[in-house]
């Protein structure tokens, strides 16, 4: 009965590429949603998680500060989404709570849900692409949950940029695969259906 | 450049009464709301993280299946809120994802955020008992961001029981004493202003 103590690691084929990806350089929005894309992809492909993958980038340099996958069907951990273990992963890297920094851009490779949306508020970070849709991603049967209507006039007021459908068909196709593939949908309140 | 692992723990001293607590039957939703509280005061006496407490139950046996603090100061990461951190020892504790057992019920402190709403969406959480109101806790400063307006109603649509102002007064007196004390106010987007 003592208390579990949980532990957010990437997925192998991921830690194996690491240092790889780090050094590299991303200079445009095409080429950071390309890196979060690519992550989504090979997430499937290793059976690792979810079809979402998601990069936290200096802007001025174009090199990835962290990198995260979502980790949910893996780990049994409802929370572990891709923009909040990339967010985590950048919090340890830099040894910093606060990711307000103007140079650091989170790049998701499917729309932030409301959980993730508050992740990326309490992160502070102030500038966000997206890929897919929330369309897209309920498309293949995720229940995404309530959202608020407004969530873009907020981020603007709040001073959070919101760069949208950067290679959405790209990054649509990746839901679509992991549906094709018989992948998890691992939607909430299950067990009342 | 290796990628960091990040372990979520529970401070020491909810550790050293981890199995006291696993091992009490708190009856009525007035005792789980206690708990909680008592949570968020400890937490605030040994400086281990914000003053928020959180508990999973079983409603039937009426007792708590797992517990948590927030951890966001300690730790750095933004996004060990204390329903964040009770969800995940849930998960871990049960070994399972899906929590919509409606015999499991999560009892905090605070009103959650805009993240914890969607954090109890994703974990499928059925029943929620609320301690302090959000303007409790926005009273103190902290910035708790959008939040959609319709959140209860939304949670009623999703057959999601949310139970509000259980022992109010004493969970909004522990926020305030927590600022009295001169608690780190961890707002997002500080490096900007």
């Amino acid at each position: 009965m003592s208390a579990p103590e949980i532990t957010i690691r990437l997925p192998d084929w991921l830690l194996a590429r690491h240092d790889e990806i780090l050094s590299s350089t991303y200079a445009s929005n095409d080429a950071r949603m390309a890196l979060a894309i690519e992550l989504a992809l090979e997430n499937i492909k290793h059976a690792t998680g979810g079809p979402f993958g998601a990069a936290v980038f200096d802007q001025k340099s174009g090199q990835p500060i962290a990198v995260g996958v979502n980790l949910v069907p893996s780990t049994g951990q409802s929370c572990l989404h891709g923009e909040v273990v990339a967010l985590a992963m950048a919090h340890a890297a830099l040894g910093q709570r606060d990711l307000s920094d103007p140079r650091l851009q989170l790049a998701t490779s499917a729309e932030p849900c409301t959980m993730c949306l508050g992740a990326i508020h309490w992160a502070g970070i102030r500038s966000i692409l997206i890929g897919a849709h929330d369309d897209d991603v309920r498309a293949i049967g995720f229940d995404e949950g309530h959202k608020p209507n407004d969530w873009r006039a907020a981020f603007g007021r709040a001073g959070i940029e919101v760069i949208e459908g950067v290679r959405r068909a790209e990054a649509a196709a990746v839901l679509q695969a992991y549906r094709a593939d018989g992948g998890e949908i691992y939607n909430a309140q299950q067990a009342k259906r």
